[in-house]
This record gives structure tokens, C-alpha cells and sequence, in this order.
């Protein structure tokens, strides 16, 4: 019994190899979330007296684990990104050093939903000889992800999002050639004889009970993908996703960020309100509207310091192979509503937003 | 909405409170499973130079972080327990040294179901200053955990056994004076800005998203535990171990392990078959009886070498609220069949079974 819930775990990982291209399944370990999966990357790989580049642009399920190592002997260098939230390759080319070992970044901002150029960064870290670790957060299972032909290294992605798995999975791909620090040990069911984690993989890095109910479902995610096919999701999204930066861009006071090319972007879009906290923005529209959205920081402060919105913040929509042009078109009339409202009338009243 | 799904988590937390008599529900921290909660509460604590008290019955959840930071300088002492798994608190005792920082072990042993006097052992590291970190895999939700009362500083549970939540669920309770190294860094929620990770619990060892979807599965398992009551819970499950152990007892070449009486006993009986790898005899009771249960050593190679077992291995069995007497008695008569089987007879065919 328990090794036929093995063989569904054994699914999930064969799909997963599937879609980015792996050829190994044994490669690919599970994890909480994404964030687990770039803590194992990121301070299972990196050792005192290493360099390592990111960009300005990440998520602080990178630029804290890397904080944390810069308190221990690692260097850090954070490649400026421009006010659309993109990247210089050859900004990232002369930021390395003799003791650089990593390039670590997000495939697509999660604020902006600007895309990384990871294929080009590949080739360069290839030549280079550096190590790359990739945040796929935003684009596992809607953009192409081939950790062969893109050079990626490091692949961590979470199970909940783009995957359409439950919440408490996700993963890292593990590049054959690598051997990381485990970041938990204990029971893995086999070599139990053995004092320290076994070498093979995936039991190395996935000790003690694996989140099998919820892995289960996200086989189920993964095969709805493969059954629907990763390019009819995309362009989806990205139809909603141009639907609504179309129809949201001649309202009062918004200003929107991101690249302007919509073949730049994943399917997120951030904006504020002139004279109105993107908190109460989002509150209202989570309140009145029935629309979930995302105010505040975003857990990406950098971002927001590339933005200039550190203070401002914003609200971020990100749509859904799920949401509809119906859904669109509601959420463009929601706020063009608020928009209508002057601030001081608007901004009454305590602040309930949570808005971090 | 993403309030609303905070609140279900929170939800879990008072209602776990509840259940240890833990007073701030916020000292709670959630994690993927048992094996990660101790994970925090070994590597978050202990230090180079410092050194911590074991038990011989350990699992691999506790024997390999500790393994680990043997490596890294910590000291560690491994008191042998008896044959039957007990532990002598004066063993304990005569074990601490000046740089002695904490007691690990668990409240009953995996393999044999012992249960160890926690009671007994944290008035011992209560006043000698140490730090009591309990590994309650085998007890939680089914045998009295009072943190308070017991003297217990770090208290690692799982969410999928005695409580009845889904896998991917677990915790820590971390006392309030106490200051862990978290084991991951990452987006909070909360304090955006900030470089580093929050002090606050339980955003500071919560990073990323929550097993909500889980979470909110153990919370419908501690009401039904709140609602049930754990005395009938125990006494249930007790009766049922006492009704298996009567019931095998007198079987051809059997050996049971563990104590003799029940009351120093959780709901769990492990037991060999003369001339049976103990492999084989659970791959039967599968395959034959569907019957679960775990042959092989149960990812504790000390609690094995402590009962000499490493070699034989053995079968287990544990009872839960949801078996009864009717299972009891068949496993009872299936067991008596697979015994009357003659050693040569019962051991041809190739070995396929799993026994880690």
C-alpha cells in the first residue's frame, strides 16, 4: 500500500520531467513550496568565499537566503535592473569575479511580470562556468522551461500556482552534476542503516513523510497541463492579460508598471492609483468587488526599490488559465469605478488593508 | 480572502495550543512534517562546542541532524536504554557535562511503543537549565502532552498520524525563551522591507506558502480529537494493543518487543517470526491480507541495534481509533496462519519486499 502512494509520488516526478525537459525524474525533489526548494538552491550550493549575482528584481525567497549567507562569508552582487524591471546581460557578464559561482534569478518578476532573458543568461553562465538557479514562481507551467536547451542548473518551482497543484508542494530540479548540503536529514526508508542521508536521490533531499496527498494532486495539475498543452494556457493568460492593460490604461491617475511589449511579460500586471494606498485599493476591490488581488510589497522589496514604489507599493492582478474575459472586463469596470472616486472621499475611514 | 484562509490556519494553532496547553498559540510554527520540526529544533539550537543527550532509541529524525552537527563540533551522547527500550533518567543524569545544552528524545519509541518519562526528565534538564526537546511522532493525540507541566521547551509533531490531518502537516512548539536559527528564509508576509527575517513568530519559520489545504485538514482532525476526547481515544487504541498482544502471544516462533506492561506502552507492537525475514512476513500481510503495517527498521537503526534487531528486523503494528476488535482478531488469525507456515516453505520465491 505505502509503495503504490510511492508510485503516485513517482508520477508526479516523471510528469515534472516531462515539461522542463529533465531527463533524470530522480533529479527532481520535493518540497513545501518554492521557496524551500531555493533555500536548498541557494544555501545548499553556495559556499564561504563565493560570489553570487542576482538582480534587483527578486523575491525574498532569494534575496533573504542570500542575506542570510552574506553573513557568513558569501558575496553578493545585485545586477541593477531598469524601471521596466529588465535585465542586462552584459550588466550580469561584468558583474563576474574569479570567485563567482552562481547566477541566481527569477524567470518573471513577480510584481512586474517582466521575463528574464534565462536562455541568453545560460549561455553565458554555461561559458562561464557558473551555476544557474532559476525561480520559476511565476511561469512554471505556463512558459517554456527546458533546463537542457536554457543551461538552468537549479530549477525550483512551486506546485500551487502555475502547476495547479495544491498548496504544500513544490520542487527543485538538480542538476546531475551538483551535490548540495541537504537542508533537512533524517528518514528517508532506505540505506536506514546508514548515520548520515543517504547520496542517491530524490530520498538525499526528501526526509521524513513527503506530502503525498498533496502530490497526488498535483500529478492531477500536471496531467490537466499536458492535456490542455502549456502554449493554449499561455496565450490564454496573455489574451486576459492584454484585455486588461488595454482596458484599465486610460483610467484616472493609474499608473502601470512592467515591460510594454506584452511578449516581455508574464501574465501579471501591477499599477496604482494617484492619492490612493494600493491597501485600500486592494481592500476595496477584495471587499466590494469579490476580486483577489495582491497589495503591498509583494515579499519583493528590491523590486519595489527598482520601481520606486517602495512607499506608494502597489496592486498586483495575475491571471489565471481559469479567469474569463467576463472576469476581465468586471475587474476593468471595478476600478474604473475607483478611479472615479476622488481620494480624500476615498481614502475616509481606517486602514483595514493588509497590504505587505 | 487570503485573510480568510489566514484565519483557518490560526484556527489550527489555537486548537493545538489547546491540546499541549501551550499559552501564545503563535510559538507554533508549522513545517512539511515531524522530521523538519526537529530539523529546526536540533540545527536551530545547538551550537559548535556545545554538547546534547540522546536516547538509543532514536529515529533517524533525530540520530542524523544529530549526525550532522556532530560534524560541525556539537558533542552528543547516546544513553543506552534497556532491552525493552527504557530509558533510566539517572543515566540521563550521570550523562550531563558543564557544556550540556539540551535532552532530545522521543516520548515513545517508534519500533517498540516504550514510552519515556518525560515527565520525569524535564524536571531533570528544568533544573539543571538544559533545553527538552521531544520528538511526540508516536504520541501526539492520543497520550497526555502538557508542555508546561512536562517541562518541554521544543515539541516536534506530526499532523498526519495521532491527529488526523493530511501529510505535508507538522509543527514545532518553541518555548518563548527560546531562539531558533530558522531553517529557511523567504517571503513572510510581514515586514517586507526588512533584509533578514522577521523576530515575530510564527512568520520567522514561515516562510513562503503554507500548507493551508493541509492545515486546514488538521484542523478538522483536532476537532474531531477535541470532540471525541484523547482519553477514549488512548483507552481504544490501548485495548486493542492488549487484545493483538494476548492474541499473538502464544504463536509458533514469535517474539514480541518492547515492555512488559501495558502501560508503559503506546499503541504500537513490533514482533519477529522464527526463520521469517521479517521483509517477507509483512509483504505477505500485505499481499495476502491487506493488512498494513511496516517490516524492516523502521528508519530507527539504534532503537534496532539497542533490541538486537538490526540484522532479524521486524514487523510492526500499530492501532488506531479507527481499527477494531474485528481487524484485531483477523490480523491475530492471519498472523497464526503465516506462523504454522514451515521456515523452507515460507521463505522460497524471491524476496520482494521493501523492509527499509
Amino acid at each position: 500500500m505505502a509503495l503504490e502512494a510511492g508510485r503516485l509520488v513517482d508520477e508526479a516526478r516523471e510528469l515534472l520531467a516531462a515539461l522542463f525537459n529533465i531527463k533524470n525524474p530522480d533529479r527532481i525533489v520535493f518540497t513545501m513550496n518554492a521557496t524551500e526548494a531555493l533555500n536548498l538552491a541557494i544555501k545548499g550550493l553556495l559556499k564561504e568565499g563565493q560570489h553570487v549575482i542576482t538582480s534587483s528584481m527578486e523575491h525574498n525567497s532569494v534575496t533573504r537566503p542570500l542575506y542570510v549567507l552574506q553573513g557568513k562569508g558569501v558575496e553578493v552582487t545585485k545586477v541593477p535592473c531598469a524601471k521596466d524591471g529588465s535585465i542586462s546581460v552584459k550588466d550580469i557578464e561584468s558583474a563576474i569575479k574569479p570567485n563567482t559561482a552562481a547566477v541566481v534569478i527569477t524567470h518573471a518578476s513577480n510584481v512586474t511580470g517582466t521575463i528574464m532573458p534565462i536562455g541568453e543568461i545560460g549561455q553565458l553562465t554555461k561559458k562561464k562556468g557558473l551555476c544557474l538557479i532559476v525561480d520559476a514562481a511565476q511561469t512554471a507551467g505556463v512558459f517554456d522551461l527546458d533546463v537542457s536547451f536554457m543551461g538552468i542548473n537549479l530549477l525550483a518551482f512551486p506546485g500551487h500556482k502555475g502547476l495547479y497543484g495544491p498548496t504544500g508542494t513544490g520542487g527543485l530540479y538538480i542538476d546531475e552534476r551538483l551535490e548540495l548540503t541537504p537542508l533537512k536529514e533524517g528518514g528517508t526508508g532506505s540505506y536506514s542503516e546508514a548515520p548520515g542521508q543517504p547520496e542517491v536521490l530524490p530520498e538525499r533531499y526528501e526526509s521524513g513523510t513527503v506530502n503525498s496527498v498533496g502530490i497526488a494532486g498535483l500529478a492531477a495539475g500536471l496531467k490537466f497541463i499536458r492535456m490542455e498543452g502549456i502554449d493554449r494556457i499561455r496565450k490564454h493568460e496573455m489574451d486576459l492579460t492584454k484585455r486588461f492593460l488595454e482596458g484599465v490604461s486610460g483610467l484616472k491617475g493609474i499608473t502601470l508598471y512592467g515591460p510594454e511589449e506584452l511578449y516581455n511579460r508574464a501574465p501579471v500586471v501591477s499599477f496604482s492609483l494617484e492619492g490612493k494606498p494600493s491597501g485600500k485599493v486592494g481592500y476595496a476591490l477584495d471587499q466590494q468587488y469579490k476580486i483577489a488581488c495582491r497589495a503591498g510589497l509583494h515579499c519583493a522589496p528590491d523590486a519595489h526599490r527598482t520601481l520606486g514604489t517602495l512607499e506608494q507599493r502597489l496592486v498586483r492582478f495575475s491571471f489565471s488559465y481559469f479567469n474569463t474575459e467576463k472576469e476581465v472586463d468586471f475587474a476593468i469596470r471595478s476600478l474604473a469605478e475607483i478611479a472615479e472616486i476622488p481620494p480624500g472621499e476615498f481614502n475616509k475611514g481606517e486602514d483595514k488593508s493588509c497590504g505587505c
